[in-house]
């Protein structure tokens, strides 16, 4: 037994002692985007003695996550086994989900049998909210939305609302748009992506119609069109951005307090140029997960593509793109095509799967990341206000890079917020009750303060727009 | 008591005599549709001995087209009543089923409980394929898809199909589209359309995603694209129309025989230039079943389609769509669009609906028949095919006016195919059992011959493409 180990038996042993004492922190899902919630956690485990279980699907992620650190369990979780969800969560005193969103319910089913708080990083579903009534009469808080986006865009965004409502402010426009993205020093192919995030919702993005509202009118863009109707966003330092709208802008006026606000719209953020190419995908029917195409064993690329083109006995695969989508041979976005080899005569090498997964597989070909490629998170907040007479414009801008592929920009701006707030609820700080998400000020700004310390805050810019203003413009 | 309440008092009670031995008939559904299949079952009532009981939810229009007629019963009936279902089908030996497709399932299981034959002009369901085995071990026949489209489509198709085989002949491709249309003499609107069937089903056609194959290759067309991807027919006589194609034409190769066609495309006809004009919608997004607009008190329809257009500090709705959709204002899509009153700034006066319902109910303003107008039925094959080393295009057209607002084309199209087969089953002339389309050629041949009577025959001519062909072309 070499020193080290003593040490660690002898704080087992002493952690043992404390058990009871101790308040149990349970986390469901060890994947990439949980790396800087465990770390966090980990890292505060002794101060506010914690005792830490990590559960996963895969047994070993959950071990790596907890190696080098004493007192932590990591075991093998199935979230769908309901005997094993039960007993661990009746075992926490806080669980924290950071599985696929659709799992959450069964967890908040747990949670609230046991009587056990629940923090998750994802929307507040309809199943989640129809408890809201008896997770309050069990005196337990359930924190959705406390991640990125939602989570870090909700409460940099409450706290410049709240400041502006407490000066007096009308607001009168808020846009606020948030991307996962690949690091200015990584950022080398003509997409100007690559998946730092769960491909499939990034080949499925956008789909259904989007809602928002806009100097007054209500406004709705079908799938086939949202990305041709995007927003050019510049953030000082890092270039130029496009914006496309979310699908439901519109339930977030009641949210923030803005149910008077005239435009208000939440959409994600790509880098510029990017949208025009996506488009192409849109318009050929590629990110269709609807049907099945079968018998793909003699399916090339160029045949993937040229599937979705108008049969001509004369023009090849390249024209007949071009015509149809209208961009020329020498465009950036016939770059793009062009580069990802969907003109080429290789075979697909699936036998069956929607276009969506198709064109997913040869996306995740050329998109990977690089062993030391880094992310980037930008979230952009534009307010227009009037105060005092005078028309301002207030731009919140957050960057923040990864460090390296576990503690990544994604894993940092979604993990720490939650982290944080768990410590919170566990000292006691935080002690709202019901389904919650992070838009109260006594929950957000100690959380934002925390954040600056890991480089993760908002660079605010104000001008006036129009001096001697006296109603609504 | 009259004269002719007296005989048909004792036609009643010679029918009472007969009823053991009748053959009796339950005809669920006594819409317009449903017009001339019962007149037709009514006239052969005597001659056939049929006992005929009509039923509907609304038990007036039951009654009316029971009206003048002896020993025919008309009935209030509720699908979703099981027991009533089940009592009617238990006294009947064949069901015909006119209701919506989707009640279809409810009908075939009590016809199975009870053993009886069910005739539908509906496609068949993947539920009521799943009942195949046990109607057959019942020796029953549930035939499908026995009236237009699918029907006569089928019926018209099979027979060229069958001819061309037997000769020795290669089918090269095959194209078929149908349409309910309006009757020249009617067809005084811009868009050279008018309701003569289901609204809402026309608003909705299309979503999905089309799928067929042409010259080997598959092809798949979003429905943002499929109004964009239509082909020009020519009916001799009743001037240009535009095809574009159903959602799925695929299966249908392993229906009709032709596994290994190189082209096989079904689809839906239009006169030229609705295609253009209904485009404008799906561009806009105004066909969108998926989501409710609320608070609609106070939307004008000019509001309604400006929803759907960017905003423009300075362009006012007309050039906005105009830019957005790539037309001109002198355009006669431009026309369609300004005629229907959608730049109009009256209320829509609904409180709330989807894109698709608001739109309709526009629709139906302006697209409702007048007492007069008279409805067209447009089917069109187009088949090239290589025999004895000659290359042919055979066209086979069929045109079907309406008489009147009863004896619709639509009416006459759907339901005489049907009446015909139902009289079949019953003298024992079809015998087939199990779940059936017409495409069997004893089947369709008695059936395409009895509606020559009534007008309803294909118009075919014949030409050599190519003389001196070895092989495919």
């Amino acid at each position: 037994m070499q020193w080290y180990d003593i040490v660690r038996n002898s704080y087992s042993i002493i952690d043992l002692a404390k058990q009871d004492a101790m308040k149990r922190i349970l986390i469901l899902g060890a994947g990439r985007s949980s790396s800087s919630l465990i770390h966090y956690l980990l890292n505060n485990r002794q101060a506010y003695q914690w005792h830490i279980t990590i559960a996963d699907a895969d047994e070993t992620l959950a071990k790596e996550k907890a190696a080098g650190h004493v007192g932590v369990e990591a075991i093998k979780f199935d979230v769908f086994h309901e005997a094993q969800r039960g007993e661990e969560v009746k075992k926490a005193d806080l669980v924290i989900s950071m599985l696929p969103a659709t799992f959450h319910i069964h967890v908040a089913m747990s949670c609230l049998q046991y009587g056990k708080h629940l923090l998750t990083a994802s929307y507040i579903s309809d199943e989640m909210r129809a408890l809201e009534k008896e997770i309050k009469a069990k005196n337990l808080l359930f924190l959705n939305e406390c991640g990125l986006d939602p989570g870090l865009d909700h409460m940099t965004a409450m706290q410049v609302i709240d400041d502006l409502k407490e000066k007096g402010a009308e607001l009168l426009s808020f846009k606020s748009y948030t991307g996962g993205l690949i690091a200015p020093a990584s950022d080398n192919n003509p997409w100007h992506y690559k998946f730092t995030w769960n491909p499939r919702n990034v080949v499925l993005a956008g789909q259904g119609t989007a809602r928002f509202i806009r100097n007054g009118s209500y406004k709705f863009i079908p799938y086939h069109k949202l990305f041709t109707r995007v927003e050019p966003i510049t953030v000082e330092g890092f270039g130029n951005f496009e914006g496309y709208p979310n699908r439901d802008s519109l339930s977030y006026r009641k949210v923030y307090g803005l149910e008077a606000i005239p435009t208000m719209i939440r959409g994600t953020l790509r880098k510029e140029g990017y949208c025009s190419g996506w488009n192409i995908f849109v318009q050929l029917g590629m990110t269709d997960d609807s049907y099945v195409l079968e018998n793909m064993e003699n399916m090339t690329w160029r045949d993937f593509i040229n599937a979705f083109l108008p049969y001509s006995a004369t023009n090849d695969v390249e024209s007949k793109l071009c015509k149809y989508v209208d961009i020329e041979t020498d465009s950036e976005d016939f770059k793009k095509i062009a580069w990802l080899g969907l003109f080429d005569r290789a075979w697909v090498g699936l036998h069956k799967g929607t276009p969506a997964q198709v064109l997913q597989k040869k996306l995740e070909e050329k998109w990977q990341l690089a062993a030391d490629d880094k992310d980037m998170i930008v979230m952009h907040h534009q307010f227009i206000y009037q105060l005092e007479g005078k028309l301002y414009q207030k731009d919140a801008s957050l960057v923040t890079l990864g460090d390296d592929t576990q503690q990544t920009a994604m894993a940092k701006t979604v993990g720490l917020p939650l982290a944080i707030a768990a410590k919170m609820v566990l000292t006691g700080e935080i002690r709202e009750e019901g389904v919650h998400i992070p838009i109260i000020r006594k929950i957000y700004t100690p959380i934002l303060e925390e954040l600056k310390a890991f480089g993760i805050s908002c660079h605010e810019k104000e001008t006036v727009l129009q001096e001697g203003v006296t109603s609504k413009p």
